[in-house]
């Protein structure tokens, strides 16, 4: 099942499945194109990965560290599906960052890593982006990560049964390939992930762990159409524009 | 006014006004004692600010920096007065940090810091413990600051004008002072961090903007009694344990 989340022409929030580009709700049926993609989920936070893939820790001159670089975006973050996105004034450079987003079922705290997936919804992709010029020279990247509409999230939420292991993850910019990797290639496992943050944050349902990038980020230009498509979850499409 | 969000003994949850020890809520009246304070507002984040008293800047060994040095919490921080906070498992320090929280009252982004005050619900005592093991090895502080209950807050959100300009602030374990300031001392001001915070970012209502702890930061033990005054506020007062 894809969980998706959706507006209708009447302007009614509802959670619906989606399935062969069509929105399935009660006994309705929508074209993708007829209502408005919303956010899948809602978090109280997204706890995010620096440096989870070897190609980007080194395209970045840096090492996969010993344990998981976590940084946090909060709740002004979240965007949808074909948001348009305003970049930010006077930055020189916001770039592009394709990645997996884990949503959590359910409240958990201090969970083993053997039992991590039994508290996951399911997978949905994540554009982190990110603005180089004030997280080049913040310690805390909240400048850098946590701006308004920072974190593209959707369109939908896939049962991890349906996301192959070696699913592949991509960025396009306009249509082009920039990013394209596959998600076994995490150093840190979302299992891992899980167990590591739980030991100090309680997740909630909703939350998401954004498991961090592969090589090829790059900037974002007004007029850009930027997606990010994982296997077995979709297409996250979003427009950028001036400010 | 001071503002409090309590549970009375049938269970309900509401929001009173609070005055000489009682708090108040439509034709009743309760003892402090009798009803349970719960945080005064839900924030969907809190924005913290570090090393913005010069005193506790020199004796970190740093300076106050050009610009306000960002950091965030997240809701599953939050903590009420007299909850009792578990220390964490296998970290040698904990420490309290007593800080001015300023509380926003509605939705708001890119304020002019001329106007900033129009957008603050009021004032509350926020102790900003801090996980010193991780915090000091970490990029951005998230096992260091973003632990579960790193963030207790109240008991009140007490109105700007009952808060004098200069009210001391200070932060007392088992009865004896360790942070004693006031809060002219900040080096960015309230308004100065509104504005530079809603550049990036918007505040929605409940949320907190942790202005800063001064000089006399200090370790928790199994078994203290912490307590966060600020002078026209109240004093947020909680037990620690150990795990």
């Amino acid at each position: 099942m894809k969980r998706v989340r959706f507006k209708d022409e009447s302007g009614a929030v509802n959670i619906g499945s989606f399935k062969n580009g069509k929105v399935s709700f009660e006994d309705r049926m929508y074209e993708m194109d007829d209502v408005d993609i919303l956010p899948p989920v809602k978090p109280t936070k997204l706890v995010c990965i620096g440096l989870n893939y070897e190609d980007h820790a080194e395209e970045t001159g840096r090492e996969v560290p010993e344990r998981p670089k976590l940084f946090l975006k909060t709740p002004n973050t979240v965007a949808g599906h074909e948001d348009t996105i305003t970049l930010l004034k006077n930055k020189k450079r916001i770039d592009h960052e394709a990645e997996l987003g884990v949503v959590i079922k359910e409240r958990c705290k201090e969970v083993d890593k053997n039992e991590a997936m039994d508290h996951v919804m399911g997978f949905t992709c994540v554009n982190d982006l990110s603005n180089r010029d004030d997280q080049r020279i913040e310690q805390n990247w909240v400048r850098g990560k946590a701006f308004d509409k920072a974190a593209p999230i959707g369109p939908v939420v896939a049962e991890p049964k349906n996301v192959p292991k070696d699913a592949e993850i991509k960025a396009l910019v306009n249509g082009e390939v920039k990013q394209k990797s596959t998600i076994d290639q995490l150093a840190f496992s979302v299992s891992e992930l899980i167990e590591e943050i739980t030991t100090y944050m309680t997740l909630e349902r909703g939350d998401i762990i954004s498991t961090g990038t592969p090589a090829g980020v790059g900037p974002i230009k007004d007029g850009d159409e930027v997606e990010i498509e994982i296997e077995g979850v979709g297409c996250l499409r979003n427009y950028f524009a001036k400010p």
